[in-house]
């Protein structure tokens, strides 16, 4: 669960990372070097990542921590697991 | 050098990564459940992984090439391995 | 925490890993197509990955869960948000 | 196609990733703390990756380059590309 400070954080550097991606869509039309534009999409998949570290450490510390305090353990860990691999594609 | 077929099909997926990034946006601001925020997460991260990928191709099969054929490999290589390692964030 | 079950499948899968890392030692000595040596390498990291999700999840279950029980959270999901960084190299 | 130098400079590599691979199993088989085991698992597989590295520049600077000025670009960078993504797994 999010709380307002870090639901404002992640949205700061979703709205960058939007004008990141308009930004690539620009170097394409403009036809950009194609090295500077794959910098960019390592740039914005490098920023993606930071966002899900952020939302990943904030379930964990809240999801997480109240499921197995309600002894609800195995569904959140499997749950957990599962999301950490979707971070990893 | 992305010819105009490639521009327009990477276009159209970036638009589509954008709307993704809107969407996990409006996610957050919606205090939507932690697992599925992180599931678009990754998956809008593995779209862009898919968009370098072609950049990837289509900039070794024209550039890289034409420099190699004009015996300029050295740099040309040099800067492909750079975008591996750009592209692999 | 291991339990005797996954020490031994982990074991399995590591001496497993070790032959393909001799192998590959070997595909080099004897001048094997790169190709073919990078696709092993990339099927060993593939291997290990799978071998450090099999310890991240009983970690998780075993380790994690019971810091939590006794109200170490913090110090837990920090180690373990750690962990997730280190794997991902 | 590796020189000798790059030969003796992979084997070595290789050879302390076995001896860390082995190191691994030990500590699973000494029931050492799992984190210190999963920081293990990601140092090997970042080592494996710069193996890797070096074997993709390896080959690209020699059979791609020479694939290429032979007029066989096509399947030379088709191969690079399965390489680069089998890499990445």
């Amino acid at each position: 669960m999010l709380n307002d400070m870090e639901i404002d954080k992640l949205s700061r550097r979703l709205r960058r990372i939007k004008g990141q991606v308009e930004g690539i869509e620009k170097m394409i039309d403009d036809h950009r070097y194609c090295v500077e534009v794959l910098q960019q999409i390592g740039a914005v998949r490098a920023a993606l990542y930071q966002v899900g570290l952020i939302m990943l450490e904030s379930h964990s510390r809240s999801c997480v921590v109240e499921a197995i305090k309600k002894g609800k353990e195995d569904d959140a860990i499997t749950e957990l697991m599962g999301v950490y691999k979707s971070l990893h594609k």
